[in-house]
């Protein structure tokens, strides 16, 4: 979790991508949809966003393919597709493999028409929504990811969880810069910042979450049990609540009703017990090369995020960040000093490899 | 300004619009980009955002027109087009006719090919981001609009001002129900609402402005003079600030970058001054009807936004309300009961009329 002090158990990037491969083979997944799993949760380990890496593997993935919720062999159906558009039927299957397919027939598009757009349904949880929009990098392009995701959040003024935390990710390739990587969920928090304060016995902060009768708590117990999380922006439309609020919900439209899966009410997800199916996914490409020279846009993106980092900080801040920075200095730090796993993940993990009688993930401690 | 009862000096829409026209007529706009200017003015007004309505006529629009500062006649270039893009430069004319004509380009090339972007460069202000993205609803399209704007506020752990206020507009046509229609600055508030609290010596929220050195204020004189509007989400990243930030930086990106305009340091916008030029504009339209029957989305949409209406709210609120609901209602209201102008509008708007020598605006006071 970013934030706290990594785990000093680590394992080598190339050890955790196999070992993601052999569990999912374990299950029956075929070794190219293994591969694009592991793919994702590496990706998300390396970032530094933990609670969407190798924690979720047993839980998410291979516990709902042993019962059967999600199935590891899924069929896709195409459900209709045009020079500037896909939309895909993940038939239940994992949600990373689905979601790599849609979004590399969204950045084909996009490369011979100039921008396209497609559509997931019937998937599941597919990790972090930033992997999808950075495959559109490579190809010079820019990329967007929305997924909806279980309910867990209050409309403003609402009691009632009628959206998820419902990420947005948009990728900007910036030439001889790193490229700006925008991954937010479209609530203040997600559910495991509520986890962090519940297990160190911290308050809440406010425009986190609500009580079960929609109002602001800052107690973690309540707001994990009877409450909900905030949209962005917090409480009621004072400091713009309505704000994340609208972007949850465009979300939710875009995923859900536009790729014709579930939503509203229809949409049951319980990311803590066994229930599969029923997310979708919104993927975009781009092409800035359609409007001006690739290398003018390049070149002029490089001297705006430099604009940015350059800007003065408040004082005890070494630097002002763009998006997707602090994510690219974990990645770099964690390729070269081993991928930080906490103590109980690892514990999870273990008695995972077991059960499907797999080889352990090798592991290493650092001072 | 939206939380503010309505002013009792009242105008008929249809005078407002006429007055409008008249007056950027008497500075030698021509009759089509003057009525283009009035549709979007009067439809703030009448959605209740009266910041961006007629109290700018004078000092915006008009008086840049007469300073030399903005072109009344502008020669527009069409930088480049393809079947799915479009890239204007609107010759430093206003921003509202440029903004209609690249929108309804955009409108046109996503009927044809499913979805379509364009940009604008070297134009003005636009007025409200909502106008252009609901163009696209006649069409049966989703539409978008964003707009760079004078730098207002930090970014993330900064002190100086790299970002403007940057709103993000997205409407989505629902059938028989009303249409979805998210529009929002990225920043907490807008730079009005510090006003309108100076104005009633109240105190800031926390989460809205900083001071000089980039630290939270919540005195409205620090904030105005030598602070800064903070991003939506608030200071630091404990409640998303970093989100809100992302989302003005891309608005950035989308806009002037991609634009081939203005932008970092080269984006010098003043509102109270009397620069002109320099906005660039993002658009996009894109039709569901590409990936799922029409019918079937406008349907489903319905379902989904019901769902949020009819799901249970906090006590002492009536019913929770989707993204561009109190706009309608507003603008239901004041079609019958007349628009609403501020005292101090008024006073601003006879001046101009005497000045431009044209009959003043027509007004009625409700009880």
């Amino acid at each position: 979790m970013i934030g706290e002090e990594p785990s000093k158990i680590r394992t080598h990037a190339a050890a955790e991508h196999d070992f993601v491969v052999r569990a999912l083979r374990a299950v029956d997944v075929s070794e190219s949809d293994a591969r694009d799993v592991a793919d994702v949760l590496l990706a998300a380990d390396l970032r530094g966003v933990e609670s969407h890496g190798i924690a979720r593997l047993d839980t998410f993935y291979v516990r709902r393919i042993e019962a059967g919720v999600v199935n590891a062999r899924p069929m896709y159906t195409v459900l209709s597709e045009t020079a500037t558009q896909y939309a895909l039927d993940a038939g239940n299957g994992l949600g990373h493999p689905a979601g790599i397919a849609a979004m590399r027939a969204t950045v084909d598009k996009a490369r011979a028409t100039g921008i396209a757009f497609g559509t997931v349904r019937n998937s599941n949880h597919y990790g972090i929504a930033a992997y999808y929009a950075m495959m559109a990098l490579d190809h010079g392009l820019i990329g967007m990811s929305m997924t909806n995701s279980t309910h867990l959040a209050v409309p403003t003024f609402g009691r009632q969880k009628t959206q998820g935390t419902n990420p947005i990710a948009v990728a900007v390739p910036a030439g001889e810069h790193a490229p700006f990587v925008l991954d937010m969920a479209t609530t203040g928090v997600t559910f495991g910042r509520l986890e962090v304060s519940d297990r160190k016995g911290k308050p809440l902060k406010r425009g986190w979450a609500v009580d079960a009768e929609g109002r602001e708590t800052v107690d973690p117990a309540t707001a994990m049990t009877s409450g909900a999380l905030l949209p962005l922006g917090g409480y009621g439309t004072g400091t713009g609540g309505h704000k994340g609020y609208g972007l949850g919900a465009l979300v939710e439209i875009l995923c859900g009703v536009l790729a014709g899966g579930l939503f509203g009410t229809g949409l049951r997800l319980d990311e803590r017990g066994l229930h599969g199916g029923n997310v979708s996914n919104f993927f975009g490409a781009f092409d800035p090369g359609a409007l001006r020279d690739p290398g003018d846009f390049a070149r002029d993106l490089a001297d705006e995020l430099r604009t940015f980092e350059s800007s003065a900080p408040v004082d005890g801040v070494e630097r002002v960040a763009v998006a997707g920075e602090p994510e690219r200095v974990f990645t770099e730090r964690y390729r070269r000093e081993g991928v930080p796993i906490d103590p109980k993940v690892w514990e999870g993990i273990d008695t995972m490899a077991e059960r499907l009688g797999i080889e352990p993930l090798e592991r290493f401690t650092v001072a």
